[in-house]
């Protein structure tokens, strides 16, 4: 396969047929007037294709305002696709044709890109995830099962001694992973470089201490320059984890930072609402997840079941198998490890992992370890309790008969409602 | 001014002043329950705070879907500000902060980041456009009046000779700009290396012919380390502009291509709809310009008036002004040239020139050139002669009579009607 194609959710006022052609125009070699250049050869090797339409409604009014205005509009899914010469595998090109002015169109009064099919040429150019599931394990001596998390709060305001103390008692409550907030980066509170030498001195000493070495996902979003001295520092510091805002560094941003980092790369996706959150504008997260996969993060965070955000679990669903699914149909699968974060307690962790069939994922609770009633400890001890259960198949409030911390979890914290779509 | 003041357009299920409150909480210090380590003076110090709220109007039915619902939906205004401490001057996490997870709080059903005010520490901190209007005058031996330009169309497809037989005939047309159109960037078809050697040939024998320096943009974007070879290029062979697709790229990689560049930095907004289209989700382009201005854009697309996509003529004013506009309130001002392009003839540029009241624009024709009655030479003409009537303040109907090119365009374009709420 030597075309890249892409599938939209699309709504128009002049018909789906005519709005895919104006599309695919606009997004390859069409000009308002067929110029003398525009051979049929330069079609044939370069116009963007429509390779297939559904219409699935029609409505009355328009999603989305715009110029051109109709009596009906109709919605449909259109999938359009590009040969590879047009651009290789450049993903800034990938993004400037597939998510470029297209989203502008008068002719669209809803787009929303929400497939990819790439062709394997993006796998082998590409270096993916440097670590991924394994690697993150290696780097925390072989540890077993779902990689339990937590994330310092409050988000800034903590000095760098401050942060040290409030990851001591993380520590010692027997947590896997912390991260950093994405807010807090390199403030004139919180420098950076200080926050490392704090935080990794109790990470290092309780892995003398114990035997276990706990990753810490330090914010290192900034400059590429900086972002790269940030490295530096994290490394000579026996960091093991980078974290990122992808949207706000941008693609090119987490790829420099892939280059150079010696370390995993924990994908934050701070302001994915803008992509999500309207039906009728943005990308999908399975269609931008491959493009941060591919280039190089190791940890994507797919929000959570139930979660304080506004996704529904069938887009959680949906977000957090196809970090797991390969990048291409051929070709290395380069798979990220998803990260569940928001309002989750141990009743999200059977869910979770059901939809995945396996371990290899961070969850992230705060107030579900914090709150529990015997302490940080017993609510860490509590949530792998779950997960013992989840791969065992014994129902969590069963397995908590026999286990103390995960029945006072099941106790304190409601059991929220998922609500899955089971194919 | 110590701190940084975003604005919002929200509306939410559980009122405006709950809303707000739970936006700063959660771009801040804010967690679900407070914290002891949360304490007075961390928030004093840290915490973002509502600066003014005003209620808009209720409606029914949330703009977006949401978990969280509500027998009324509150729309407002609302102004945040946050501490410089918090983040410093980094575009990248004032990304994440302004423009982060409050996009998918399940409080807002409709949330645009509509305008934000920056302390003068971010002019004097970033480069900024190291060349703005006077820089891209020089550039072209001190081209006077507004820049004329237009776009490679097809806009892939064309092999580098091709590419570069369009550009000789352009140049002949007496063009003062030329850019690449943002889906050619470096194909197997049409390789930027040799695209730079051929294109560039022409505007080289075309200035030692003429005298006359043409400025074309071809499009960089790719990877930090490509683009940084594609200025190599581009500088070996007396290239003066290098465009880049901002969103494709991301912020960082805009601010990498600056620090490198020996050239002017033509800033593409591929994929903007994403941001702009939606009235009740994105980020508006005055708020998103301070960003691509400080990481160091000198031109800037702003759309045009009477446009074939979306936007209305009251945005294209608003973005073509902010472009002019101090970055700040003082510190360098950081000033770049607005773009018009987008279905623009001899009719738009009066009203063009009108919203900025001076010549430092970039004005780019395609058809309003190259279906001139008298060929793609008389069509440039023509856009000159308006552009002097317009500088003038003579009616472009009357300045017509005496000009042939001018007036052959006016018969042949339509006039667009233009839509502005003049204050």
């Amino acid at each position: 396969m030597n075309r890249i194609t892409a599938t939209y959710d699309i709504e128009s006022p002049v018909g789906v047929q005519r709005a895919a052609e104006v599309l695919a125009g606009e997004q390859s070699t069409g000009t308002f007037t067929r110029l003398a250049a525009e051979t049929d050869a330069l079609r044939e090797r370069s116009a963007a294709r429509i390779e297939n339409i559904e219409i699935t409604g029609t409505s009355s009014t328009p999603s989305l305002p715009s110029r051109k205005t109709g009596e009906t509009y109709e919605r449909g899914t259109v999938t359009i696709s590009w040969s590879l010469d047009n651009f290789g595998t450049s993903l800034p090109t990938l993004m400037s044709t597939l998510a470029g002015n297209l989203f502008e169109l008068a002719e669209l009064s809803a787009i929303r890109l929400v497939d990819m099919q790439l062709p394997s040429a993006f796998a082998t150019d590409h270096p993916g995830p440097q670590f991924g599931a394994q690697g993150t394990r290696d780097f925390m001596d072989g540890h077993q099962g779902p990689v339990i998390g937590t994330i310092i709060k409050p988000s800034v305001g903590l000095n760098p001694s401050e942060t040290a103390a409030l990851v001591q008692t993380l520590v010692d409550a027997g947590i896997d992973f912390i991260k950093d907030d994405e807010l807090q980066a390199n403030g004139a509170h919180c420098p950076f470089a200080e926050r490392v030498q704090e935080v990794t001195r109790v990470l290092n000493a309780h892995a003398d201490k114990t035997g276990k070495r706990v990753m810490y996902a330090f914010n290192v979003t900034d400059e590429i320059d900086q972002m790269w001295r940030n490295l530096d520092v994290l490394e000579a510091h026996g960091g093991t984890c980078a974290m990122v805002c992808m949207s706000s560094v941008g693609l090119t941003g987490l790829r420099a930072l892939r280059n150079r980092s010696p370390m995993t790369i924990h994908g934050h996706r701070a302001g994915w609402g803008i992509y999500s959150r309207s039906p009728d504008i943005g990308i999908s997260f399975p269609v931008m997840q491959k493009l941060w996969r591919l280039a190089g993060a190791d940890h994507l965070h797919v929000n959570g079941l139930a979660n304080k955000f506004t996704e529904t679990d069938d887009v959680i669903a949906q977000s957090a198998t196809s970090v797991q699914s390969p990048v291409c149909d051929s070709g290395p699968a380069h798979l990220a490890m998803p990260v569940y974060s928001s309002g989750q307690t141990v009743w999200q962790i059977d869910p979770a992992r059901s939809l995945l069939g396996n371990d290899d994922f961070i969850f992230c609770a705060g107030g579900g370890i914090l709150s529990h009633p015997d302490g940080a400890g017993a609510g860490v001890i509590a949530l792998r309790q779950a997960a013992d259960a989840a791969r065992n198949g014994i129902d969590i409030k069963e397995f908590a008969r026999q286990h103390p911390e995960l029945q006072a979890a099941v106790d304190t914290f409601s059991q929220p409602k998922i609500k899955l779509k089971r194919p």
